[in-house]
């Protein structure tokens, strides 16, 4: 007997509403090829979010027949709130998958694992390494596939986004383009990929080139989903581990309009976006060395006009284009990678 | 019953004579206050080594009263060699304690925890991380103690031993200095830290960040141990990370004399020390902006008038002071290290 094909339940409870619970559920609702059928969260039963009934309970959920249900809450360095643990034994009571993108794996919890082996339910870490990771070998230097890294400002400011929608903007064109997931979002959306910054430091970069050579041999162009920030207090060990992994030949540079502080770290400045450009090709191998070949700006909250002037102030700083893909196309930033590297098929050609 | 003072047998089978597992094993050797009474080498028993017995086998050891077996073995990414468990089990029967510094870990294989636990062996993990590791909290930009990191063009070229020598010169000159060590063998030799290249991705500068925390409760000057290199191919993650956690004050900047290429990563060229001096600073936070105090130059197998005029050349290429610790001593070293930091007691005014 085949599984049904797989509908979700967003687990938000008491974080529907916060902007960055956003980033694991916006994504998965805005991109997954599976739909979303409810979203939990008491705090706002009867509600509705982008057109998804929000419910209660997991019994007012089973109405709408959801087959997974999925935990989209990022909290910082990525545990559990206990709270949550009433809430996933009723969903695989329920004979509920469950997908889970933190830290705490289920599937090494004991009472979990085995509630669901009794109810058929199976418990997916997205965040789980993949066994048998090492070292990079140098395979990442000899693909024929062009790579293309999402680097940023910050974290959770949409270089996960900007990579999925020049990956679409790609494949409407016809090229072999392939969207990299390196973390749980983009692995619950893509339905492959590894969490890179749940792997054991050493073997950063290995698992990064293992995802490269993943890719290429999925297509010719991969969109590598970038992680933190190269001058982020936390995060920034993931960053280039992933940028040395990956090996890109050209980077887009993500940046949230305005910002001047890294989020939730204060008196972290972000320096001028001039700076980050070279900081980044600086920071390149220097057996592939790579150039920042245009900047993807977050307008969200901006009114038009003043997108339009970020744009603009972003071009005139850096001498680079800058588009906000997600609000004017993707079309022009695309354009501007496909100049930065070198695709060999016919398919490019015919676009230039 | 108290333990008797530990005394190593280095476990060095077939690799005595490989300058790669110098990196453990002499490191041990020439700075940890426990002597190593042998060295175990089949390929070589009967020699000596820095004066001390290589042996064949572990019986043949145990006239020399061993109380712990180093493993030292530093294979690429850490794994055990398998032909290395008859040796382990052989020594753990003789009721040797195990230290083990690779990415496997002893602790967590059946076999060898039961037969350690039926002879009162203790088999300790260098490399396991401690629990509870999350993403730093603030406090490394808040404490008394200034921090120097090494930082260097390569691995294994000597930023372990530079921080050693340093902290000893400093040491030496009643400052209260403290030697913070970030792998397996800084453990070996301090009895304590953190291996942050073993630890998740996203908790390295977290992990960093602990080691200040917990050097500066011991001391006012820092001197954590450097991992890796910022261009490095497969371990720039964890330099990135180590650098953002340990919020270094000021860097010493290591590079083997004459090196033009990342050892082992064939096409992976080292950029000038200039261009080194300027990522370092470029990559620090901006809310610790550091700068390269000086350069140690690591001029083993050169002749003295080479040795001298490698360290004129790095003074000329950088504009920052330069000498090889190890060799002429780490006197100048210090004195630029001291002027770069400010430290507040009454011993450095006394110095200055």
């Amino acid at each position: 007997m085949s599984k049904p094909a797989k509908r979700y339940l967003i687990l938000a409870e008491g974080k529907s509403a916060d902007p960055h619970y956003g980033k694991t559920a916006r994504g998965v609702l805005r991109y997954s090829a599976h739909p979303t059928v409810a979203i939990l969260d008491s705090v706002r039963a009867g509600e509705t979010q982008d057109g998804i009934p929000v419910v209660g309970t997991v019994n007012d959920a089973l109405c709408f027949n959801p087959t997974t249900a999925l935990v989209g809450v990022a909290t910082q360095g990525g545990r559990f709130p206990p709270a949550w643990r009433e809430l996933l034994r009723s969903c695989v009571a329920k004979g509920l998958d469950v997908e889970n993108g933190l830290h705490e794996f289920l599937s090494d919890d004991p009472e979990l694992a085995d509630l669901a082996a009794r109810h058929g339910s199976e418990l997916r870490d997205l965040r789980k390494p993949p066994a048998g990771l090492n070292v990079p070998t140098g395979e990442n230097l000899e693909l024929d596939a062009q790579v293309v890294l999402t680097v940023g400002s910050d974290c959770a400011i949409g270089k996960m986004t900007v990579s999925l929608e020049l990956d679409r903007e790609a494949r409407e064109r016809g090229l072999r383009s392939v969207f990299v997931p390196t973390g749980q979002t983009g692995i619950a959306i893509a339905g492959w990929g590894i969490s890179v910054d749940a792997v054991v430091s050493d073997f950063l970069a290995g698992a990064a080139e293992r995802l490269v050579v993943e890719g290429a041999a999925r297509g010719d162009l991969l969109w590598v989903e970038g992680q933190g920030a190269l001058l982020h207090p936390a995060y920034s060990g993931v960053t280039l581990g992933l940028i040395h992994g990956s090996a890109p030949h050209a980077y887009v540079l993500c940046h949230q309009a305005g910002a001047t502080e890294i989020e939730g770290f204060l008196g972290h400045a972000i320096p001028p976006l001039s700076e980050l450009v070279e900081l980044h090709e600086r920071a390149s191998l220097t057996a592939r060395p790579a150039r920042v070949a245009c900047v993807a700006l977050n307008t969200r909250g901006l009114a038009e006009d003043e997108a339009q002037a970020a744009v603009a102030e972003a071009e005139a700083d850096t001498g680079l284009p800058a588009d906000d893909p997600v609000r004017f196309g993707a079309g022009r930033l695309l354009e501007a990678v496909l100049e930065s590297v070198d695709l060999r098929t016919g398919t490019l050609q015919a676009e230039r």
